[in-house]
C-alpha cells in the first residue's frame, strides 16, 4: 500500500483541560508494515479521557508524559488492510491501542501488558462495541459496581458522569443485577437518555437546583457512589451516602486538568470526616481487571435486552482534537463517543 | 456519701484546636446514687481526641454537639463506691464512659451502644490499661491494622501519630504479626521511645527534613498506611505508597479544628491522583468492630512479652483541661495520655 494519510501529533501540553490547538493534524506516507507486523486501517477511535494524563508537561503522579509532536496513542478498532503474521488476514476487525492516524502499523509479538490486539466477531455484536460495551468501558462499569461496589439487589447506586461510556453502562449492570441506579449528568437531553435507558433517576449537575434534585433522587441516601468525576458534584454526593457506602472511583475528570492542588479552599478536611463518620471505603481501579468474566456476562445482558449500548459518533480524523477536548467541557453526547475514521466496508 | 468534689464543665465551643480555658472546673455536692444506680470514683480519665468533634458551635458531620455548661464525658476507669446494683459491688473496678468528675453516678441498665461499665479483674493487668492497650486504643489498632489494613508477615506498615496510644500499639502488633513496622512521631524523644519499642525505623515530623527521612524508612514503599493524621504528614506519606495499599483512618487530628474546609490550596485533586494512580484502598473505622477477639489477641501478646503499653500520667482533675488541649498541639508524651484522679487504692 502506497499514498499518504493523516494522523493527530501533540503540538502543546495541554495546561487545564485539553485544547483542539494542542494537537496538530499531519500528513505523513502510510507506514509499511514489516516481518511479522501487519497494516491496520483506523474504523473507529475512542477519545478515551485518561489519556488526558499523558499530556501534562510536569509528570504527575500515574502518568507517563508524551513528548511534544509525537502521534497520540489510545483505544480503536481497526481492519487488517495487509499482514506479515500468521494469527492476522486481511478483512479481520481487532481492538487494540494503536496510533491516532487513519492506519498504523503494528507488531502483535511486540504489545505490552494488555496483549496483542484482540479480534472481533462482528456477527456477534457490531465491531464499534469493543471500545465500549464489550471493551474497556464495560470492563471498568463491571469492575467498579460487581467487584470493588459489591453492590447487592435492593441496594442504592448513585454514578456521576452517568450519560458517559463507564457510566451508563454501570447504571444498567446495577439494574441487571436488581439494584436501584441514579445517575448524575448534565443538561436535560442527557438525564432524558438516562430515564430511556432504564436508571430509576437522574439529578442534572447543571442545573441550580442540583443538591435538592439529587436529594430528591436519593430519599435514603446511597449504597455505593460509582465515582468519576469530583469536584461540586462529589461535594454534593458525599452527605447522601450511607453508612458503610462503598465508592468505587475510576476517574475525576474534574480535576483532570488541575494537577495534585487545586484552588482554595482545602476539601480534604471534609473528605476525611465524611470517610470517618459514615466508615466509607473507597479503592481506586482500573477496568482491566475485571477480566472475560465481565465481558461475557455483559454480552449475556445484552442478549437479554437488559443492557443497551449507547454511542454516538462523529466522522473523520480531523474531528478527533475536537472530539477529545468535548470530553472534558460537558458535550452532549450520550454513550461512547467514538469518531469514526473509516466505513467498516 | 458527702461533701464536695470538682467537675470539667465545657465553658465555650473551641475554635480551631481546643484550649484549656474553653472549659470551667466546677465545684459542685457529690451526687447521690438511685435504684439500680452505683456511685462511682473516678481514677483515670483518657483524654481522647475524638471528644473534639462534639465541641463544634456548628454541627458537622459525625458529630454531636455538646451543650454549654453541660459536663464533659469520655472514657475513664472507676472504683465502685456504693452500689444499688446487684452486678456491681464496691471495690469493683469498671471501664466505661463517665463523667469528666471527681465522682459519677452511673445507671448501668441505661447503658448505650458500649454496653454498662465493664468489670475489671486488676490481677490480669494494670486497671489503666482498659482505656488503652486493652480498651478502646487497642482495639482500634487492632482492627486497623488486622481487619481493615489485613496487613500480612513481611509487608510494611507506616503509622501517623506514631507515639499515640493508638499509634504505638498498632505498630507493636505490626511487628507481633511479622511486619515491618515505620512510625511518625513529632521530636526526638518520642522517635527514640518509638525504637525502644521495637519500631524498625522512625521519622520526626517536626524536622526540616522529615520527607527525606520518611523516604529513607520507606526505601521500598507501604503495604499499609494507618492514618491517625492528616494534613502535611499524609501529604509525605501518599508518594511513598506502593500500589494495591490500604489506608485504614481511624482520625485525622491534624483537621479536628478545620471543619469542612481548610485553608486553601485543594488537596483533595492530588488525594484522588494517588487514589487512581495507585488504586488505594481507603476505609474509614472504629476500634469497637474489633471486638473481645482484638482484647484477647493483644492480652496474649502482651503475656508473650510482644505488646508493652506505654502510659503517660499527669495527676489531678485540675490537670484535665489543659492535657485535653496538650493532644491537639503536639504534646511530648509517649502511649496513652491519662489523668490520674485518685488512686487506685
Amino acid at each position: 500500500m502506497s499514498g499518504t494519510m493523516k494522523q493527530v501529533v501533540l503540538a502543546s501540553y495541554a495546561k487545564g483541560n485539553p485544547k483542539p490547538s494542542d494537537f496538530r493534524i499531519e500528513q505523513v506516507p502510510v507506514p509499511e508494515p514489516g516481518e511479522r507486523e501487519m497494516l491496520l486501517q483506523t474504523l473507529y477511535i475512542a477519545v478515551d479521557p485518561l489519556i488526558r494524563f499523558s499530556l501534562d508537561e510536569k509528570l504527575l503522579s500515574g502518568a507517563s508524559r508524551m513528548d511534544l509532536g509525537a502521534v497520540m496513542v489510545g483505544p480503536t478498532v481497526c481492519k487488517v488492510v495487509a499482514s506479515n503474521h500468521p494469527d492476522y488476514s486481511p478483512g479481520d476487525f481487532v481492538e487494540g491501542r494503536t496510533a491516532w492516524a487513519e492506519y498504523a502499523v503494528v507488531a502483535p509479538d511486540q504489545s505490552d501488558y494488555r496483549g496483542p490486539p484482540r479480534k472481533l466477531d462482528p456477527s456477534l455484536a457490531p465491531v464499534s462495541t469493543a471500545l465500549g460495551a464489550l471493551g474497556g468501558p464495560g470492563q471498568t462499569a463491571y469492575e467498579g459496581v460487581v467487584n470493588v461496589g459489591r453492590l447487592k439487589a435492593g441496594e442504592t447506586i448513585v454514578v456521576s458522569a452517568a450519560a458517559g461510556a463507564v457510566g451508563s453502562m454501570a447504571g444498567q449492570i446495577a439494574k441487571a443485577l436488581g439494584a436501584r441506579a441514579v445517575g448524575i449528568a448534565g443538561g436535560e437531553a442527557k438525564c432524558k437518555a438516562l430515564l430511556d435507558l432504564g436508571f430509576d433517576a437522574v439529578a442534572d449537575y447543571k442545573e441550580p437546583d442540583f443538591a435538592d434534585q439529587l436529594k430528591a433522587a436519593l430519599p435514603e441516601g446511597a449504597d455505593v457512589y460509582f465515582e468519576n468525576v469530583g469536584g461540586d458534584v462529589t461535594l454534593a454526593v458525599l452527605p447522601l451516602l450511607k453508612r458503610g457506602a462503598r465508592m468505587p472511583m475510576c476517574g475525576f475528570i474534574a480535576y483532570y486538568g488541575v494537577g495534585m492542588e487545586g484552588p482554595g479552599p482545602d476539601h480534604l478536611p471534609g473528605f476525611y470526616r465524611h470517610i470517618m463518620a459514615k466508615g466509607l471505603e473507597i479503592k481506586g481501579f482500573a477496568g482491566i481487571f475485571a477480566g472475560q468474566k465481565g465481558l461475557d456476562d455483559i454480552a449475556g445482558w445484552i442478549k437479554e435486552g437488559k443492557v443497551r449500548f449507547p454511542e454516538s459518533l462523529v466522522d473523520g480524523i480531523d474531528a478527533v482534537p475536537e472530539a477529545f477536548s468535548s470530553v472534558f467541557s460537558g458535550h452532549d453526547h450520550v454513550g461512547k463517543l467514538l469518531v469514526r475514521i473509516a466505513p467498516e466496508t
